[in-house]
Parts: C-alpha cells; structure tokens; sequence
C-alpha cells in the first residue's frame, strides 16, 4: 500500500534492521522501543486490522513469533516477553514483542475498572449473542 | 492445574461471564477491565506462556479471537480492540481484547527508549542469529 511506513520497509525503501524474514512475514526492531529488543512483526501483504489479516497468514504469523520470542528470552533473558497489537499508529498489522523485567517500571499501566451490579452479565450477553 | 484460578474456572469451580466455549478455547469478561467488555481468552488446556502453547492451539484461539473481535466491535463500537499477552498475573495462558476508544486517557502508557549509536544493529543481529 502507498504511503504505508511498513510497506516501504518491505520494499526496502527505509533501513531497519531485520530480527527474521520469509516469504510471509518480516520481523524488525523497533525504532522507539519499550525495551531494548523490541520487535515488530508483520505479515508482508498490507492488512490494516487484526480481524482482517486472513486466518493462514495470521496462523502462520502467531506461530512464528514463538520462535521470535524464545530468541529474545535467550539472548536478552527478560523476565517475560509480552505480546500486544494496538494499531491506530501505523495502519499495517503488527505484533509487538517486548522483552519485560520486573523491574522495568511498567507495572499498572492500565488502571482497571469495575462492573456494576448486573452489568458484567449484561455486556457478556450482548457479545455472546453477536458471536453465536 | 491445581491452583491455577482460570482452570478452575473452565471447571465451572467460580463464577465467571462467558463470552464464547467451545471444545478447545473459553472467552470470558476480565472482573478487573481495563474497559467494559474486556475479555479475556484462554485455551482450556493450561500453558503458562505464549511459546509453549502448542501451534494448533494457539492457532485456533489466534483465529477464533477475531471473531471476538468483530463482535466487539459490533456491540461496542469502540474504536478499535487492542490485544495484549502478559503472563505474570495468573500462569495460564490468556489474550486480553480489550475495547479501545480514542478518548479513553490510556494513551501513551508505555515511555519509549532511543538505541545509542550502533546498538539497534546489535541488538537486531544478536537475536536474528538465535532464530535462524
């Protein structure tokens, strides 16, 4: 897709710096990272959205990134390594590996909240349905 | 496993929201979400981490999520759905969907770090040889 950062990775009209590449996926680092060693893995035909990236790519994606993330834990041995898509930034599918320490500073990130009465029964119905 | 609270929750052993189940996977409403309709997917076999679930599995629940996902969409209208694996909370394996809004105050949560000089090229070039 034009105009996409990560297409032109692809093509190879920006440096980066490769972690794993193969006819389906490419894996880099990314440029801002959480922690050293933060990687980027992307299916190279375009796909904005997790839902819309076709189930063998995203099959065969998944499954690859566990061999990513078992590389990361031996060479940079972090506490665990965590997973996370957001995908408003760039519009390109891509699975964040991030090497985490305990002791890294990024514990409660995400302030939770709580359900009241009988709303949780009344959101999980709504979804159930729509998935049925 | 003994011990582990999600198995005991695919036992039927504590109350929980379901949003999907089938043979293989349980989709249930996270109690402490980060939004309302926070789910929380899990295989029914316990794996603690993401690489030891075995592909099939994890494929299955990797393709399964985005029906999750759309259906999110469709009663929520959230702006998108982030997905997250941690691991250090509860050793059971588990994908967070997570309905995301624009306006929602969680944005740029994680502070992101610069590579010195030849760093990146370092870090790239040690785990791409742990993969290969």
């Amino acid at each position: 897709m034009e105009n996409c950062i990560f297409c032109k990775i692809i093509k190879g009209e920006i440096p980066y710096n490769k972690v794993y590449e193969d006819e389906k996926i490419l894996a880099f680092l990314d440029i801002n990272p959480v922690n050293y060693g933060h990687v980027l893995v992307i299916p190279k035909k375009h796909f904005q959205w997790f839902y819309e990236v076709p189930d063998k790519i995203l099959s065969y994606l998944t499954i690859k990134s566990k061999d990513i993330v078992i590389a990361l834990k031996k060479t940079l041995k972090p506490d665990y390594v965590a997973l996370s898509v957001v995908g408003l930034d760039v519009p390109h599918f891509h699975l964040h590996l991030i090497p985490r320490w305990k002791n890294d500073g990024m514990d409660n990130f995400w302030p939770t909240k709580k359900y009241k009465d009988n709303e949780e029964k009344e959101y999980a119905e709504k979804i159930r349905k729509e998935i049925d």
